[in-house]
């Protein structure tokens, strides 16, 4: 016993500073000693005399941890023999300790896990973490040049009062306001001529990718994904057991053509018309009529995810499908992830008519609405003009930013890189000499700091040269020639120019 | 060619006042007619002359749209002939007139337009809508007590600069700031000794309950569920094909012998201990036991939907069957939906070390973490100790609502409902003579703006005696009176009630 009780009192710490009472103290830490096993069933806790001795508390306290430990079974009491451990926790320590075999888990989640590149993991985690150094992730942009004045004020005008309208559930197909001034912007801005009625607000494209994949796939049916193309979304589709029908991309975009010949009966393609994913061509005029004729023909489905079409620095705009279709078969995907901020998590669906209810419905079960303050700062911050201003500003921002930062990579990598500038988006092509492996530079620049994606990630069937990915929207102006310099420095530590580092 | 001219001139509005320069809104407008079929392909335009006369603009501004939609294909020009439609627009106009086939959903979402019954439509549209009249809706909670002062003081102070932490893409587990405070609560408040590691935030609870679904779940595999008991968690499990094996709930809680000789390979059970889900019951001791050592024997899950145990009114809590199991079987689920405000969107699962990694990469694949600037928010708020007090506020708040209701129903409508007060949550359980149908009832008193939900909707395989769910929580106890009072009316009405309305 004296063991038992040298052990109770030994790991019992009372901090007399905590608003929780003593005697709720005594009881978790009591508690967690029998849960954690250190305690084993029929074990005697020492008398509450001895306690509230060793510990300096009164006897009541004590009492009061005790009496709620009895209630739930944690000791028990027999009538003259003091108060022991309950004897149901007898068999029960140690066994946290054995091995355990590894958890089943769902044939999706694990093929999930294998379809789930690094890079898509480097997403996740390389990105958000502030220390990242030196960056040339795609996905960085810039945040101090975001209007959080501007910002801040229309928000705290939502944090008034608390009402039901901002606190209690939200429309589930999205704030009405904000899909009012979305139909709004990309009728300006994309020729799309759509009622709010048509909007859905989603956590963003991924979750819209998702939800679609869900509403218009079965196991086995076939989808053209653009090769190389956008990682997640395939991996979204694949995860509902679409087969992926790998489409080249040629300087006019996804080849159709290849399409209708190898796998005409697909049920959807996932494209990226206005700044394609990664590569960053246009989508052609004839292009578009050919998916737009192949969808209406075949009633299949065409998701386009129109990113990047804020962010064009050169070459033009050409109407978003959704535009251009007579026979409501495009799905619109927007989001506001890289013209506001990622950290928002607002994104939204344009559907055909027809997809409405039942996209709502699969929402109503996957997720709600999103958080009704961000979408009610969302639609001011559109209704009253700053969204389009704030766009503007940031596209002259990341232009003056490419053309600085491959104004250095010319001058100090030059012979190594061969660039494509974007006309749109957030990285340039940087292609290397050919007999190299894009992902090894890749993860050996990672491991001097330097963080860029390999093109070979993106790709599916169709290899492509060797490329680096360089993001430039987070590099500012006066930070290009020092972080090239870190960039040239780690290459030739690596060996890959000449001199050393 | 004069009808066309006189067509297009007739449709345009040109707002002088508006930021829009002029020659996008003729571009824009041009466009849209064309996009809509108002005017087909080779259909000549005006002349410039012609279009700045009758418009009153300047010939430059009328050859800047026209250029734009010449390079967009939109327009064409014949030299000495003047400007047509794209003939590529011949074919299209009157085409979206036509009758569409209905859209080719996946079985999964026809599936789960099945499963969605009514009631959980209700959930999703009556609570929100603002003009809900005179409600019991069990969802329904207290906006107005929420600290929205602090709340509003605490997230201005992560709004003051525009930071990569703060508007990038936030950790994939979720904030390690709100990951630790919640870690430190539930061992407080429930015993359950966790790291921050194994802590992961969601959009929700029902968003944890789809991704448990897909991480555990393979087609066909079976499943334990209360009945009657959580819908949408049902629904959400059952989306991943999972069958279903309805237990009986009796006042110590979900019958697990019944699990055990009718289905005891399950994969999982779901269950909702501290308050079941609808009936308010608390999983006995005994119940809790068991069900740990059929999870540990048979590697099965157990996912424990803890909701409401922060709203305990009387009757003891009962441990978190985490806290009770020592072999790692069970998720913990909670919800800030309830104890916060909805609309925060914001939950969390607790999950077994060995959960972790595949949980996390799974919800990658669906979907990023919730804004950060609500994570840190409520982060402070559990930091700084305004949780525990919000938490206390409200409980003793429901508490006197529910007492309060219930005396008017007694005293008004007590002939009718027989009452079960509720130990814990936000409904109280009225049971109705026998020979009614509690969802007729529920469906005419919605016509008369009188909103609860009828028990049977959460009936899986045992049927239960008629009664409906009347929500305390959004009734202030100086309107207890008035809302009992239309209840009553309504009653009456519909000849429920002795005497006329």
């Amino acid at each position: 016993m004296k063991t038992a009780a040298g052990l109770l009192l030994s790991a019992i710490e009372l901090d007399r500073a905590s608003p929780l009472p003593l005697y709720r103290q005594l009881y978790l830490q009591i508690r967690k000693q029998i849960l954690n096993g250190r305690m084993q069933g029929g074990v005697r806790l020492p008398s509450t005399r001895t306690l509230s001795h060793e510990l300096g508390l009164s006897r009541i306290t004590i009492l009061n941890a005790f009496d709620q430990l009895i209630a739930e079974g944690f000791l028990a009491s027999r009538t003259g023999a003091g108060t022991y451990v309950g004897s149901e926790w007898e068999s029960r320590g140690g066994q946290a300790e054995q091995q355990q075999p590894p958890p089943r888990l769902s044939d999706l989640s694990q093929s999930m896990l294998s379809l789930r590149s690094d890079h898509f993991r480097g997403i996740s985690y390389a990105d958000w973490d502030p220390a990242t150094p030196t960056s040339f992730l795609p996905s960085h942009s810039t945040y101090e040049a975001f209007p959080q004045a501007v910002w801040r004020r229309l928000m705290n005008q939502h944090l008034l009062k608390p009402t039901k309208a901002m606190l209690g559930y939200g429309e589930l197909q999205g704030l009405h306001a904000l899909r009012s001034a979305i139909a709004e912007y990309v009728f300006d801005a994309r020729g799309i001529d759509c009622e709010a009625g048509q909007v859905v607000i989603v956590s963003g494209a991924q979750q819209a990718f998702n939800l679609l994949g869900m509403l218009l796939l079965n196991p086995q049916d076939n989808v053209w994904m653009e090769d190389p193309g956008h990682i997640a979304a395939r991996i979204a589709l694949q995860a509902q057991g679409a087969r992926v029908t790998a489409l080249r991309v040629d300087p006019d975009g996804i080849d159709v053509e290849q399409g209708l010949s190898e796998c005409p009966e697909a049920r959807l393609v996932f494209c990226t018309p206005s700044r394609q994913h990664p590569l960053g061509v246009t989508l052609s005029y004839a292009r578009r009529q050919a998916l737009i004729d192949w969808a209406a023909q075949q009633q299949s489905w065409i998701i386009e995810d129109d990113c990047d079409s804020e962010l064009r620095y050169s070459g033009r705009l050409l109407p978003a499908l959704y535009a251009l279709d007579q026979m409501a078969r495009v799905i619109y995907v927007g989001t506001f992830s890289k013209v506001l901020f990622p950290s928002l998590r607002l994104g939204y669906v344009i559907l055909p008519p027809a997809l409405v209810e039942p996209f709502c419905t699969l929402r109503a079960v996957m997720d709600r609405s999103p958080p009704t303050l961000l979408q009610a700062t969302t639609a001011d911050f559109m209704a009253q003009g700053h969204f389009i201003g704030h766009i503007r500003r940031i596209r002259g921002l990341y232009k003056a930013r490419q053309q600085a930062l491959i104004e250095q990579l010319e001058l100090q990598v030059g012979g190594f890189f061969t660039l494509t500038p974007a006309d749109a988006g957030m990285h340039l092509i940087a292609w290397l000499p050919t007999h190299l492996s894009d992902a090894d530079i890749a993860r050996q620049l990672a491991e001097h700091g330097i963080h860029t994606y390999p093109l070979s990630d993106y790709s599916i069937a169709h290899a492509q040269p060797p490329a680096l990915l360089i993001g430039f929207a987070g590099t500012p102006e006066n930070q290009a020639a020092t972080r090239v310099e870190a960039l040239a420095r780690a290459l030739r530590a690596l060996g890959y120019l000449p001199g050393s580092a």
